[in-house]
């Protein structure tokens, strides 16, 4: 837990907390604790450490600020499920701040999602290849509707990484969906005609029935098809955008 | 900014502190500023919501833990600068948690490192070349010495990242390096005769030359020779120390 936790601050107050963080993920790590159980509260820790309620408090909700622990409905504080969101955030304010561009987020995801159609083509259940391909369908249903599509864009690729079997890349492409809920109809705006949404459809059936098959090189190869289009589309709707505002 | 912050709890001081957060994440997008910029302080905010001080300094506390912000010092807070250990922050909590799985690990950085490695020999300056090629050397001068050969290691696998070019890539492989801490050192342990030791050296040898010629599909080759080995290793280190555990 050093990264996050070593930089907080500097000053006396930061670095109480620091330590009142410290001790509480050193508590999970040592009692070898697995998500949805209790932790001690914020009294006990005060006197264990022999800081402040208020130094706990600040060190609970930063805690809860990355899920290490999740708090709530004045319950006792219960260790923290991983859920992506906190890699969302992340992301979000590097973009906001201009510290990573759209393109390095489209080139990241293209790499990591060219794996979890691999992983899903040789892991997935029966249930989970019937899950795939009735997102790509529900997409071809709802085209024209951005919202819909949108949607079921996303869980599409939410449902492949966890048809990897893989937590950690299900962490991760989860985390790309709030971006993605910005980029996606941005790029079917790019896409005018009925004949070239088909095309864009039509490549997440190929994702859909490679992975169905169990058939990894061609659910990789049908990925990267997808990802050239869409980074293409991608780019061209961030440019007419920037063009209409500078209009 | 809606995940981490939306989830850190359902009661009304959460959801007080959550309104808060995001009235800083707004303030920083609105006003498109940048990493390093000072915010208004916590009185500000707290008169323009009608929240507490207390609020606004758990608010605070939060978006420090996430990076968002910078605070320390009794100085303003500023616009924080992504750094990896956010992320590393949630990966050492799900790994201690057992939410993933050290191998599920290990297939993300090797998905990931395989495509930084393509881009680094694309991408890299002269000096980045030259800097890749003196961390190989460095591991190869400091064998035997298993916290030199670690700090070289993990200072390798981040030149190749900034080499690459791609800022998300950076933080990524550099949310690792904690893990890496623990993990490099017991597959070094592996690897007891001096042979084994020089086949491992001459594969990040390989990669570094393959970058400094400029040629991608070696450096992804020299790159996977190395994550295939050095998994087994790692694998091989982590049963190791079952058995002595439970020995």
């Amino acid at each position: 837990m050093d990264g996050a936790i070593a930089q907080l601050g500097s000053n006396d107050g930061r670095s109480l907390v620091r330590r009142a963080m410290q001790a509480i993920t050193d508590h999970i790590r040592n009692k070898s604790m697995r998500v949805g159980e209790s932790l001690p509260g914020e009294a006990y820790f005060a006197v264990e450490l022999g800081v402040s309620r208020a130094v706990m408090r600040e060190a609970f909700g930063a805690l809860a600020a990355l899920k290490v622990i999740d708090v709530g409905n004045g319950r006792k504080p219960r260790v923290g499920a991983m859920d992506g969101s906190v890699i969302a955030t992340s992301l979000e304010h590097a973009v906001d701040t201009a510290q990573i561009t759209v393109p390095e987020i489209w080139d990241v995801r293209r790499t990591i999602e060219l794996r979890t159609a691999a992983l899903a083509a040789s892991s997935r259940t029966e249930a989970e290849a019937a899950r795939i391909v009735e997102l790509a369908e529900a997409m071809a249903a709802s085209r024209g509707d951005f919202a819909g599509m949108t949607r079921h864009d996303i869980a599409f690729h939410d449902a492949i990484a966890r048809a990897s079997h893989n937590a950690l890349f299900v962490q991760i492409v989860s985390s790309f969906g709030p971006l993605m809920e910005v980029a996606v109809p941005s790029a079917w705006r790019t896409r005018t005609t009925e004949e070239e949404r088909m095309v864009v459809i039509d490549q997440h059936r190929a994702i859909a029935r490679a992975i169905a098959d169990g058939d990894a090189a061609a659910a990789t190869a049908a990925m990267d098809a997808h990802f050239d289009a869409s980074i293409g589309n991608i780019l061209q709707g961030m440019s007419q955008t920037r063009d209409r505002a500078s209009a």
